[in-house]
């Protein structure tokens, strides 16, 4: 049940439940000191959801950014300002233009994205995010019984967006190095997707980055195909170590790459601001879903983000992004090293997540059950298209001081050996070595 | 092509178009003059689309409220209270709950909506506007081939979505007195639709109102034939004249009846939130859905809007609504009376728009291109479900002053008197007669 939602009253439950009111008192009173219910004298009974904050656990469930970061001074300043011009207040209160705030589409396209400065404003179409983003494509794109090609394992929010829009989806493997190119040949040879969706860099789950000959076979691929391909890059911005590698759509001289940006991860996903670049013909066809879909993505929203850009607060803020981050990533690679009932974790230069794989017949849902709540996670399972990931889960460490971080993985490399210790070795996956 | 689209190079184009370059630089040269281009020097040529300020035509065309109206003051005054609490700005920036933002949704369930205040917040999602709304409606409740009956003449926005999910559309006919119940009733008798949406108060585009007797019949016929049944509530807090009626969700006693609303117009279209309240099974078949098209609705725009309606800033500013659109409308409904060549026009007691239609066998889009630009409306084929409406045209008029009003008005009835000398009664339709 998701937080906030309200409770029937213990006399209500216990009438449809065919059991005794005080049983359903009991169990509330229980869930209450359990920290899963709140009760309000005169309101009613809510699901409270255990978070990190209220149950203690170390979560490594989601993959968003740390907010102790969040540079709350410059986003103050940025609102006084705004108070002091009217005019413009009143224009970011009234209807706009479905494509987005002007300025700030000037600025993706000339600025931040500065790799590709030949695509201008008219080739940038802001959405709520990278999920409505994706959201659109899949309208714009993809008719039901349609293929489309993805990386497996992924994002759940990009199987599900292709899932519902009846697209048939072939999760092509994704290792160390990101995409294995070689299976997407094959399967080219085979079917005809679609579009082909792929995360170049960072990943999610696995965090792994295509390297640049790939990158160009990709588009070669794509091409010799016909097929559209679409990159989402918004873990691009969060690089730790090594070099950028070319966006694909950089890389790509015909410019007909889709690529999938978005302000969420390298500043703030509750303002819900993303941005499509690609064809002037498919941000028509984009432009049209997103009409239809809400108008137009929040005025103030965009205005708050652009002037972060342009101010030069978000290069600061990805300075300190990017300091943090190194170390998020540096404990949590230590931490793994340690653990002896994990065979096997990827090693990525930035993002926001890792992928970990247990000892042959560990079960990642049993070591997140042995955690006994103390720690989160999500299972392999989550991530999956066709194949079945029992041993992986993903460890998103972004989010966690480096000191919890250490404590999680302890507790995770305990419960790992209690359930070893009770664990027959059931099964063995072909594709647990893939990551 | 929509404002700010970047247009080709001159040299560009030309080579496309086999045409000599000095063609296409005049072209653009002229364009420009008439304000519909503008060239940048190193950045390129954009269409800017006319508008009402751009072009200096009095717009009739969109249901938006005036902007100069908003108050700015008060939501300055809001944006400087939010930034002197760091903590609750960090948690704006975050990533948040699917159903939005609690406090607005506890608002929403238990002042705001007080005709139903038996509906707690879990009964309420917050949504990026009415347009999003209806789509979530559209991708919880509608497979491709379902049928959905809807009032005709109708939102363009609502049938478009609809539409695009795979709906067969049955458009039931809107009279002077909103719906009619009687076509409604033999359709059920013929067709089991999956849902049925109404506009109970001033329906866009004829501002129609649904009478007591008929929101109660609408209630029992959807029970007794087991449709869901949703009202679109958008306009509901603009009445000029006359008492409110109830609404659908609140004369249900069984409370299934899906409720739409929205800040966009008794406040401000730019923030995007707009909400539903409906049974906590289709709350969570709404919630699912919203979680894929973008996680979220904006967090900063929920807490801007809680604010202004919880300090009284909401009440203040619809007493201003309700007083400029009572003027509005009675300008509107007095120039109207002047012009011969207007068979009939609703009356509407409330609301943005009413619905206009022209002696027989005169076309609206033929007086809309004899008015030289000057004034913009919206012809009644943008209304059509599977009629035609080709005399009818709706006017908008909450966004316009009492004097552009009228002159506007005087430039639709000289473009009539023009176009009805040169028109032949070339047909009659039996449908102009409903409105």
């Amino acid at each position: 049940m998701p937080d906030g939602v309200r409770l029937p009253a213990s006399r209500e439950l216990a009438l449809s439940l065919g059991v005794n009111r005080t049983t359903v008192a009991a169990a509330y009173e229980l869930l209450e000191k359990e920290g899963l219910l709140s009760a309000h004298v005169g309101r009613g009974t809510f699901v409270h959801a255990p978070s990190a904050a209220s149950t203690g656990a170390i979560s490594f469930s989601s993959s968003r950014p740390a907010d102790e970061l969040f540079p709350v001074e410059a986003i103050n300043e940025i609102l006084q300002r705004s108070t002091r011009n009217p005019d413009l207040l009143r224009s970011l209160l009234q209807l706009g233009s479905t494509l987005g705030y002007e300025p700030l589409r000037e600025y993706i396209s000339t600025t931040f994205d500065g790799e590709f400065t030949q695509s201008s404003a008219s080739g940038v179409l802001i959405s709520s995010g990278c999920q409505q983003a994706l959201d659109l494509l899949a309208r714009a794109f993809v008719q039901p019984g349609d293929l489309v090609m993805v990386e497996e394992p992924v994002y759940p929010g990009l199987r599900e967006v292709f899932h519902r829009a009846g697209a048939r989806l072939i999760g092509l493997p994704v290792g160390e190095i990101g995409l294995d190119i070689e299976s997407l040949e094959l399967a080219l040879r085979r079917e005809r997707p679609r579009l082909i969706l792929v995360t170049p860099d960072f990943q999610n789950p696995t965090g792994a980055t295509l390297p640049l000959q790939s990158r160009i076979d990709l588009i070669a691929l794509a091409q010799q195909h016909n097929v559209a391909l679409a990159e989402v890059a918004i873990y691009r911005g969060l690089r730790y170590h090594g070099d950028d590698l070319p966006s694909l759509r950089s890389l790509d001289e015909s410019r007909s790459v889709i690529h999938i940006g978005s302000f969420s991860k390298i500043a703030f996903p509750g303002l819900r601001v993303g941005w499509v670049c690609a064809t002037r013909e498919h941000i028509e066809r984009l432009t049209e879903a997103k009409q239809w879909s809400d108008l137009h993505t929040d005025h103030l929203s965009q205005y708050i983000l652009h002037e972060f850009a342009r101010s030069g607060g978000l290069a600061e803020h990805r300075r300190q992004m990017l300091e943090t981050g190194r170390q998020r990533l540096s404990a949590t690679l230590s931490a793994l090293e340690t653990i002896p009932e994990i065979a096997h974790f990827t090693r990525p230069q930035g993002g926001m997540s890792l992928w970990v794989t247990l000892r042959q017949g560990l079960d990642a849902e049993r070591v997140l059950d042995a955690t006994g709540g103390r720690v989160s996670f999500l299972p392999g399972s989550a991530f999956a298209v066709s194949r079945r990931y029992p041993s992986s889960f993903r460890l998103s460490f972004a989010g966690l001081r480096p000191a919890a971080i250490r404590k999680g993985i302890e507790i995770i490399g305990e419960a790992a050996r209690r359930a070893a210790a009770s664990t027959p070795e059931r099964y063995t996956s072909p594709h647990m070595a893939i990551v």
